[in-house]
């Protein structure tokens, strides 16, 4: 195998795929980055067995083959070349010599052959969705994808299509986020992509310099997420989601509109004294044309006072402030609407400008 | 204790003297920023008892007195709020009330009275210098001073003054870094500043806006560092700093002129190989018009050559590449002399533009 490519084309691709590789693995040839020529284009893997990043890149291939060079070393070492023409040539033991302009380095690699295949996935379950679209799906929704590897189901996001409507759905026990959006397709699906598959890709998405849409295909197990060359490969979670619209709450007693930042920066106030107790609860107090939020531990207390506009009951209720703080920052509205029953019932937050949001969170107990 | 300020300056103010309070204090009155009214103005002090800053700031006073606000809270509180007015109000028992526009707080403070005195320094053995050039001095040492507690005189960097000319030095057993500089003054004297202290003199002269020159002044166990109203006291370490001019080797045999950038990419592209190595060693071959930098690993290996201008014999030696990088890191000269005598002896980094800095390092064994 042997070929000459441009320095920074190469370390763009590399940096795509060892997204992929997991410092980590017991695999060892999992550590490297598979490299492979496909006629004049060059073939590039990186692949944890839960998710695998496949690129493409012009390249000057003198002689077919394939190899798996170790990442980390890799990625660094092609970052800090000059930008000009690198030469790849691979011996038959797998040595991988690289040269570039005055540089020169041997890596000992490993052989193509014994990497694993990629999965194939059937093309006829798919949508094509605007990438800025999904990416923003994500960022309103993946920080409430639970952690807790006790309910492996809802460490990922429900990605549920129907009759041209596409939900996004993140549940963690205290809250839950839906991002709605509206995509061309026939299709009907429901399947469950884990977290860090959908961090990953909105990683990519800003990285990635093209024009197309961004192509979603499903099979039972797998989803593959496709925009020009590249193709991310994810396992599914496998199980039930939540029946999340059986959740949503409905007959609200008290509705308030509040401006998105203002209640934003107190809420974040109120954070730094509660985060000093073991009950990092904060107090809500809704009545006539304000809330009073307020907040205490044994280093002191907090008051803070916004204005609103209120619809219905007064009401006492208290929260986990991050998780009021987390909803605050994604939702691209000036004003929202907090939609409340009593001071047990979940509470929803919605901008105001659309209905394509909706987060609901649950309420604590508060020390009275 | 009553006074108003603006909270941008308040926090400003806060940030500088923060810098000194530990957050791993056993006495808790030191975990917390000291406020006093003087006159018109407010005095705030942050103490580690190694490490004191002292700062002033206008303030509307109404009543006078002091007490002591734990800082962690007070910092990220302050800098959350708007930037309008703050009202802070102490009780009798030291419970701080912080007013700001709608928000409210309260603060269980200490007792002002219980805070420890800063130690008094004679102005007497005092010189004057520009920040900047300061700062440059702390940049081009400060990563040679050793982190080795075991020899706790060279945690710290000689600063040496005499007719005239101001040395700093750090020495870590491995390589020895010297700046030098002219100042006016009749002063003579030496004393060793812990590491700490210099890094955050730096970072408080790159924060300050001062026309000033840095004033500094000197008794026998302490150093204040004085910029305007902002006042930085440190303890001095004890003991005789290491005799560095004894060192400097002279005599070399090889003098090499290299491009400074050109040789640090170079030796930064080796390390990536070489630190996959217990022995981090890479090797110079220093020959005719070129030196060969290689380093080896069980990853493999690297071969890189960089145009010199060579006087004296050929020679190979070993260094720790790390030790190069930060030394060519802080060098601003484009082109630089490597002075070499064997591959035992000590090499010597000079900038060819000036002579204002020394950059000594030991050679080390390479497997052949």
């Amino acid at each position: 195998m042997k070929f000459a490519c441009q320095q920074q084309e190469l370390s763009t691709a590399i940096n795509l795929v060892s997204k992929a590789v997991s410092g980590k693995t017991t695999l060892p040839i999992l550590s490297g980055i598979y490299f492979e020529t496909k006629g004049d284009q060059l073939r590039l893997i990186g692949n944890d067995l839960n998710l695998s990043i496949e690129t493409f890149m012009d390249a000057n291939i003198s002689e077919q083959g394939s190899v798996v060079i170790p990442a980390r070393l890799l990625t660094e070492l092609i970052k800090k070349l000059p930008n000009s023409s690198v030469e790849i040539d691979v011996s038959e033991n797998n040595v991988i010599t690289i040269n570039c302009v005055d540089s020169s380095f041997k890596i000992v690699g490993l052989p193509g052959n014994e990497y694993p295949e990629l999965p194939a996935i059937d093309d006829q379950n798919s949508f094509e969705i605007d990438k800025e679209l999904f990416s923003n799906m994500i960022r309103q929704t993946s920080f409430a994808i639970s952690q807790d590897e006790s309910r492996p189901i809802l460490t990922g996001a429900l990605l549920e299509i129907e009759n041209g409507k596409f939900n996004m759905v993140a549940i963690d026990g205290f809250r839950m986020a839906i991002k709605r959006a509206n995509v061309k397709t026939a299709l009907s699906n429901k399947a469950v992509v884990p977290g860090r598959t959908l961090n990953e890709i909105n990683k990519i998405i800003s990285q990635v310099d093209s024009k197309g849409d961004l192509k979603i295909s499903f099979d039972d197990k797998q989803v593959l997420f496709t925009l020009d060359t590249l193709k991310v490969y994810s396992r599914l979670l496998a199980g039930e989601f939540i029946n999340y619209t059986q959740i949503l709450p409905s007959d609200f007693k008290s509705v308030a509109k509040v401006n998105s930042d203002q209640f934003l920066t107190c809420i974040d106030r109120s954070f730094l004294m509660a985060r000093e107790n073991k009950n990092v609860a904060i107090k809500l107090e809704i009545k006539d044309d304000l809330i009073k939020i307020s907040s205490s531990s044994e280093m002191g207390s907090s008051m803070e006072k916004v204005s609103i506009e209120l619809e219905g009951n007064d009401l006492e209720i208290g929260f986990n402030p991050k998780y009021l703080i987390d909803a605050l920052k994604v939702i691209d509205s000036e004003d929202i609407t907090l939609e409340l029953i009593n001071n047990v019932s979940p509470c929803i937050i919605k901008p105001i400008d659309h209905d394509n949001y909706t987060y609901l969170v649950l309420p604590c107990r508060i020390s009275k």
